[in-house]
């Protein structure tokens, strides 16, 4: 296992597995979120890989089975492009606020980072390797170790053989220029821009084609949304929708809860970010609950695959203020109100109006 | 102008321009909406257009403008597919239950119909035009005449030329297996799946492949999303989210509000519909305005393109009862819950939570 020194403004959620996400002042300083202050999300162990010896396996339904090393993928056509990756439990403290969700990590809001990537589309390698007819969906699995019920595996999950086809979808070796670091996937990643980013495999060994999506856990059983009257007790694990393409979000990362502002004009500012593509239409902030809003500046951005930063001027009275922001995708699509509206006992996807809680005086 | 004799259980809300949607209960009676039910949107004349000697015109940016005739388009490759068109205006009646929309009609919750379309993938037409580069988006023109400000001109409208490239694109001469009648375009119009109803451009007569949206009245003035604090009076027409894919929606069409029914068990159906080829991952329905949600099942359906009819049996209290539907697509988007989070002065795209009140006794 790699000894991770983690950046000393990372907040740790968990120390094993290691996950940590920044802080809201750090995730909007930069469009690109620097390689070091990146939310880290993983399932077991971050493993040492050793680049001289890395192979990587295309299988399955295939005309050509490969086993590539890493000069190998190097000689594929590459590209650079810039895509967000968010955790589908982003934003998980609100719903425990609404109601507990145990042994699911506490995330904030700052469970979503942004970085160009460089690597091969993965549908390059896909078209080497030939794929067969009756191959629908693309297994992908890390050389992380992870445990569930007794059993240890390495984490996995898939995407449709669609998603697969399109240009965005990259096996990246580098992240903002560097080299791939350990936390991130070392020596090669899976980069699935507009999913939630489970699918986004890291330190990824075997890519399969195949019929069915993945039995791997983390495709078949979690990640998965359940309506909000299901519990654990009656779950039936194999419904619920498996996610994938992520819904529209917004979060305000300034101010923050607990602070106390002068009264008076203050900028409040933060990122939305829509899925499968979609870009970001508008971002409204409100002062009064969501009863007025005011439209937001959109910065930088706008491929469909990054986020946006915004910012916006409000004018916030004396006493204790609640700041709301919401956005709309392309689609004329936007954001319910409350936790209660989205939450489900897994705590994914809550894409809820974000709310601020400020004293002014 | 061609005399268009409606359906009797049609409901016109405008004689001219005719505008006119089925009954809920007709609605959800067939997965295709016969065509005489299917619900009608027009901005001016329903032209008598001579089979004989209409024409397509291709032209723009390709290499080789075309000038079709019926028998040309026909020796194209074709296809069979189901599409869902509702009209951006869909449920404005809620909108303006909440706060005053004049001059736009007042739809119900019924501008939304299902076929069965044949015809001529666009890609296929345009390859043959050879598109040059440079060209991003596909401007359609009707035959029909309408007026706005003074100004008599042709309806139309455009989309992106990469989803002119997706097969789902149809140029379409038949709906639900006969002869595309008068009201819904014929002898060919455009059907853009996943995309709001103007788009799909009735009695086409000429696509024009160009580097910007077409600057027809209707893609460039009108079918804009704003914000809501924005009105009439200070409106930049220019600015605006442009509609093209819409937001997941849903809605009750039985029982009906006002209806009285017996206490008890009553079973609650209706559609729902997602937007830009996402699917319908889950409907619920509530009986105490959303606290609690019961899943509701789903029927045929399930293309993206297409909607799906869901129902769920419900226990109704002795008294008045409000019901409540909301949907979630296969991003885990799901819908805000009231009108007054998605108003705007305009009155499109509509999807909050769909609510009907009966008395129970």
């Amino acid at each position: 296992m790699a000894l991770i020194e983690t950046h000393p403004r990372l907040r740790v959620r968990q120390e094993s597995p290691l996950n940590a996400e920044p802080a809201p002042g750090d995730l909007i300083e930069s469009f690109r979120t620097p390689n070091d202050l990146f939310f880290i999300r993983s399932h077991g162990n971050i493993p040492t890989v050793d680049a001289g010896t890395y192979r990587l396996t295309i299988d399955g339904l295939v005309e050509s089975p490969l086993s590539l090393s890493l000069a190998d993928l190097r000689r594929f056509p590459r590209i650079t492009a810039g895509a967000t990756l968010q955790c589908a439990g982003n934003r998980r403290r609100e719903l425990i606020e609404f109601a507990p969700i145990p042994n699911e990590l506490p995330w904030g809001s700052e469970a979503i980072s942004n970085a160009e990537w460089s690597g091969v589309p993965l549908r390059e390698v896909l078209a080497a390797a030939g794929p067969k007819s009756g191959a629908l969906h693309v297994a992908f699995l890390g050389l992380d170790e992870t445990e569930r019920h007794g059993h240890r595996f390495q984490f996995g999950g898939s995407i449709p053989l669609e998603k697969a086809t399109h240009p965005e979808v990259l096996l990246a070796d580098t992240m903002n220029g560097e080299p791939l670091p350990p936390a991130h996937g070392a020596p090669v990643r899976v980069v699935i821009p507009g999913y939630i980013g489970a699918r986004s495999v890291k330190w990824i060994s075997r890519i399969t084609l195949q019929e069915a999506p993945s039995d791997n856990y983390f495709q078949a059983k979690a990640y998965r949304l359940f309506p909000a009257s299901t519990g654990p007790d009656d779950v039936d694990w194999d419904s619920g929708l498996m996610l994938g393409e992520a819904p529209v979000n917004s979060v305000i990362c300034s101010p923050v809860s607990g602070d106390r502002l002068p009264a008076g004009r203050v900028t409040v500012r933060g990122w939305a970010m829509a899925g499968g593509g979609r870009e970001i239409a508008r971002v409204d902030v409100s002062a009064d609950g969501g009863k007025t809003w005011k439209t937001a500046e959109l910065g930088a951005g706008g491929s469909g695959w990054t986020w946006r930063f915004w910012q916006a001027p409000l004018d916030l009275a004396p006493g204790e203020q609640e700041i709301v922001c919401r956005a709309f995708d392309s689609a004329a699509q936007t954001q319910p109100a409350h936790p209660s509206q989205v939450w489900n006992f897994k705590g994914y996807a809550n894409n809820a109006w974000h709310r601020v809680r400020v004293v002014c005086g």
